[in-house]
């Protein structure tokens, strides 16, 4: 990849390219050959994109500032730099590059910062709301391969934020809420209870969200819920499922939705009869079927 | 600019293609139009690395960890994320774009981050050393513009490590030392004496200097002397001078080297008679001789 800006004249080029050369060589000796390749590859789209911005020294110093400010605000419960590759699509495409579509299986999207190994587990049919405040939320569906096989004792994690946008450990209370571990039957089948999602912003009190408001762009997150699906011989899955109609579908700020993600989420009016006789105290409630298809490894 | 690595089949390229297209759409709404021109520069630089490099999911967190890493080092006095664009050579093709090769004028080259403003002034023929260890150094030379006229009352400032390989900022003393500002004479000429620049490694006890090792690289700067002219109507000039025959001009770790700015530093056998009388006590020294060219603004 060069620079060919037509207004860069040919002794300037000539120092420009010379500089990209000498900084490519200084990586010859790289033991690892994985590591040259990414350095490599790094210094070429590194200094292409300078090349073409041209930016000032002050344009420069700006972004070491950036990612300054990035650093000193990152904590183990505060990770900027991963919102930043979230906001430039750089993590989802980082998604899509390991689990390219095919074979009809359900496609992945992003983790998220609020996974939590070893959730506590919940029978099927159980609800894992544990009190969150929110609309309850019935989703049921099955596990298959991609030939359409059950996959029974396949291990689902569930994981979503309550109706005022926080995850559970975003509280500093350790309570676990809205988050369960669960396993599929001998039929591939599962439910739970959770909550009806709701949208909510990516932190945004950072160089990350004042980039966002800079930039015009949106905070929030299209409603979704998280799910990892493990089993034996399988790959596993990380993905969410969407509400259908949702206002930041089109605008999610980590570009986490994929259409085939997309579920309708039935409204089902106060009084209606809830699966497993449970007792919803006259509250309205929705339902939504997800059915999961995995690949072999 | 299209990652058209033939590996990847066409189903996965449209959904890579998808998401550049949704981030670049992310950015419409800037306000500042250069702003969103840089963005969307990034954006495009950014997915066409990864879908080239295809990094596996720990790849990605290993970089986000240098990042971490690099942002808790961080402080006022220690810049990781300067020192990071330094090793890659993005801080000096960002002087290349800033100053282009043209007229004759003297080439730029890196500021560092050992600068200081408002350094002590010294006469023609004074001593920066300020009694800092290293083999003392005459430097002599004029300023002219493009067109061989002198500008008198340049403004010079000058600094350097001492023998030990550090700057006076380096030390926790206070003191500054190898570092001043002077002005060219009527005649546009100045001198003064500094010491023989060493060579001298950048910090690397961080993220960046474990990046040098894993890819066999040298932490070494090639020995230096900083300039920077100043002049009203001219086009402030920052660069160093560096010594003919160093061994590490071909390695310089920031990539700091023009060959324009290798000078032959005479070494002047103990004994031999020092400019201004200078009573060296019997000690070696050196003598080199930099004219400056600037360009009007």
């Amino acid at each position: 990849m060069t620079a060919t800006t037509p207004a860069v004249p040919d002794q300037q080029r000539q120092v420009e390219d010379e500089l990209v050369r000498r900084v490519l060589a200084s990586f010859d000796d790289t033991p690892d050959p994985r590591l040259k390749e990414v350095m490599r590859a790094l210094v070429r789209y590194l200094h292409a994109f300078i090349r073409e911005v041209r930016p000032t020294e002050a344009e420069w110093q700006r972004a070491v500032d950036f990612l300054t400010a990035a650093g000193h605000l990152t904590t183990d419960r505060r990770q900027e730099f991963v919102l930043l590759s979230d906001v430039l699509g750089a993590s989802m495409q980082t998604i899509n590059v390991n689990h390219e579509a095919a074979d009809g299986a359900t496609e992945a999207t992003v983790l998220g910062p609020f996974f939590v190994a070893d959730s506590p587990e919940i029978p099927r049919g159980g609800d894992m709301a544990a009190g969150a405040p929110g609309e309850p939320c019935w989703i049921e569906g099955t596990v298959t391969d991609t030939a359409g096989d059950p996959v029974p004792g396949a291990r689902l994690d569930v994981w979503e934020a309550d109706a005022d946008g926080l995850y559970d450990v975003q509280y500093d209370d350790g309570k676990l809420a809205c988050r369960a571990r669960l396993h599929t039957g001998d039929d591939g089948g599962y439910a739970f209870w959770g909550l009806t999602p709701t949208p909510y912003p990516v932190p945004h009190d950072g160089p990350v969200g004042a980039l966002l408001r800079t930039t015009g762009r949106s905070p929030l997150r299209a409603s979704h819920l998280h799910f990892m699906a493990t089993a034996p011989g399988m790959r596993t899955l990380v993905t969410h499922i969407f509400v259908a109609g949702d206002g930041a579908l089109d605008s999610d700020a980590v570009f986490g939705v994929k259409e085939s993600l997309v579920r309708p989420f039935e409204r089902q009016p106060a009084g209606t009869p809830a699966p497993g006789g449970r007792d919803l105290s006259g509250r309205s409630w929705s339902r939504v079927r997800f059915d999961i298809v995995l690949r072999r490894q």
